[in-house]
């Protein structure tokens, strides 16, 4: 039975209470300042993937798209990632990020140390993107919807734990306090509107949860690399190895 | 410059003596016994999903090759997993593992409780296969080279320690000794042979690197998951519901 706006958009709330990488481990030591110097770079550098995927993946759900108006309004993200007049764009607000961390622009933007787990994750997206339908696309972007309070905790959280964190340093996550409820409200009054049979709305939600799956796989796979017990696996990147590189740098 | 074909053939093996999934702590744990019948079932629960998208792996690729010869070639690999006449075939031979180690096999057949780091790793092999040129997607295949060593351990291994274990519950292992050398001598030469500059050389190599990550990956999200310390993500198999469910179904 095709459920009422209200109970469908309850139902959509209640995969992100469930399953939200806000509740995520790694999430709570980021956030607590317990995170060591190394554990903050491989997240910036394996986040950094996901980063550079989303706008790709909003160009593959446009090269789809046949209505002038909608392709409009979604090409707003496209530009909230890559820039767009004196905007310089939440990539280029993600590598200062780096910066500030003390790891090497030129290598995150390489993507060369990602872990392949948050490769496979994140090009699993934008091939669900790609290949699922349209509703099912829209959906997948709805955790906007709990995003808010994950980048307010954040900034909070990296502030008082972190010397690197400052206005400059977090201009990213400032950013998007201001540019995903644009995109969120207009996401969800999509899927509410076009998710007109019980069939549509079990596919949304199902769509939503894949998403919050390839948010969580991403912590997991840092959380087994990087946290305890760290198993690093061949070919991403080492703090060790990191660490000499920038030496043989700088002398 | 073109390597020639002995030092290109050690090039690929050096990156399965570096990289091959023997070397995971996972696989150390089952062969040694020190795997808990829950660890060693949501192995056998998340390697299903590898096995099943095997041969849609390489339908994918026969669907790209235009040669009848290289197609009559290489349809023996789904006749090895999806059976032909008497052969009942290498998936059917998986489920009867999972009935040895007490796992449902119409659960562990549904993919239900599949990690999702599982399904990202394996997804992205079948794309690769259908994405990458030919010579890449035969070069992901040459793990196979690798595979007779440790399936001949585990058989050693598995029979040494677990109660689960005979002829009949691992005829998977002791069909792949059979099947796995002919499927990598014709797949090796192809290789050799097809890989006629150091381009291409290069990108064989990566795309082997590319597949041991797909198999490293698995077994980090296993590990992860289900050893210690457990942090099974949301959505996956847990032990105590299916054992409930187990308890449920027998009363």
């Amino acid at each position: 039975m095709t459920a009422s706006s209200v109970e469908f958009e309850a139902r959509l709330r209640e995969v992100g209470a469930q399953r939200y990488h806000d509740k995520h481990p790694f999430h709570h030591l980021l956030h607590d300042g317990k995170c060591s110097p190394d554990q903050v770079r491989a997240w910036v550098i394996n986040r950094f993937y996901y980063q550079a995927s989303i706008p790709i993946k909003d160009a593959a759900f446009m090269s789809r798209v046949e209505d002038p108006k909608l392709r409009r309004a979604w090409r707003s993200r496209i530009e909230d990632h890559d820039g767009h007049g004196e905007n310089e764009g939440g990539i280029e607000r993600w590598l200062r990020l780096a910066d500030a961390v003390g790891v090497d622009r030129g290598f995150v933007a390489s993507k060369a140390g990602v872990l392949p787990a948050t490769k496979f994750a994140v090009d699993a997206y934008v091939r669900f993107v790609r290949d699922k339908t349209m509703l099912e696309a829209v959906a997948a972007s709805l955790t906007e919807l709990f995003a808010p309070k994950i980048h307010a905790a954040r900034i909070e959280g990296l502030l008082a734990h972190y010397d690197f964190a400052d206005d400059r340093s977090l201009s990213y996550f400032k950013n998007r306090l201001k540019e995903a409820p644009k995109d969120v409200a207009f996401g969800l009054s999509w899927v509410l509107e076009h998710a007109n049979t019980a069939e549509k709305q079990d596919a949304a939600v199902a769509a939503l949860t894949f998403k919050t799956d390839v948010l969580w796989a991403q912590l997991d796979a840092l959380y087994a690399a990087y946290v305890t017990p760290a198993r690093i696996p061949p070919g991403a990147w080492q703090p060790d190895t990191f660490l000499a590189s920038r030496c043989a740098k700088a002398s």
